[in-house]
């Protein structure tokens, strides 16, 4: 998406340890021009497969994937993380290790939200180890719904993630393939 | 919000604790249309002041004050919540007490995307005892920005929050006002 590979190499820092900061428009401080345009090309990608619900997890997911949720006339789901997994009969559950943060939290969602055959697409603004996605995965998997594809606002192609995403054998649409990243430069895949 | 009071007498559940479950359409499972039409009514209720920002709270506050800010054409600021609260010479952070759950944490804004003279909305998903709204009004403060008005979704007009920010001397705009609920029955202020 053009729009947004020339936001990032215009808004865009690399720290010096490898993370790409966009807190400019897509975490902290968000241009929800943006989100809508980005919310509607995810929509207008994944129409074909009738999606039934848009899933996306707290909090940096919420504004792209809730605009792809009122473009499509769908129901946005947003999973909870906790640092505590609280499991039981009410939620499904699953642990994820986040590399940014160093360390495990729990995802979950409440069994009134996702039944059997429910058709989901995740969306989520980051695609770089690949855990957040893998969880919501299972968590779809538990539900016995099914996971239609993957939406991502910024995919760091040189780390492991979409690799892995791959191995799930649904689409995975990244609106911008990072495919290097310094402190002085930024390249894409086209 | 003639609306959004029915939603909340058809949809809504009170739990014996006095909490007002209204997860089926806002804070787990979001109706993204309604969000729209909440965004665009704080929008058409504010845009005399001539915002430049809408400020919220992670994040159930993200979709409401989101379709506000796009509404607005103005970006939206998240502010983040942590349980430790890490102050430094690029945040501007304040202490809040969570009544629904217990505990204090921080809320914090980088110094990047509020200055000194912006004219801010605060919009949340909740008033209950205004713990949150406060704690967003001081971070306001601390930035020399200008608050404009305060924008809720849900009300519970029975609690001490509404009484606290009107002595803040801003507009207070609630969309449905709770003025009695029991596991029975939800009453509003008209």
């Amino acid at each position: 998406m053009k729009e947004l590979v020339e936001r990032i190499i215009e808004d865009g820092k690399v720290l010096p340890e490898g993370i790409l900061m966009v807190d400019s428009f897509l975490n902290h401080q968000v241009d929800m021009g943006l989100m809508k345009r980005i919310g509607e090309e995810f929509a207008s990608r994944f129409a074909y497969s009738k999606p039934e619900k848009v899933l996306t997890i707290e909090s940096s997911g919420i504004a792209p994937a809730g605009m792809c949720a009122l473009a499509l006339s769908v129901p946005l789901i947003i999973m909870k993380k906790q640092s505590s997994l609280t499991t039981g009969g009410s939620r499904y559950a699953a642990r994820v290790r986040s590399f940014t943060k160093g360390q495990e939290y729990g995802l979950s969602i409440s069994r009134k939200y996702i039944s059997k055959g429910d058709r989901v697409l995740f969306i989520d603004d980051f695609l770089a180890m690949g855990e957040a996605a893998l969880g919501a995965a299972d968590i779809i998997k538990q539900a016995e719904a099914c996971l239609l594809g993957i939406g991502i606002v910024i995919e760091k192609s040189f780390q492991p993630g979409r690799m892995k995403l791959d191995k799930l054998g649904v689409p995975v649409v990244s609106l911008a393939r990072i495919s290097r990243m310094d402190e002085r430069s930024i390249e894409f895949i086209e």
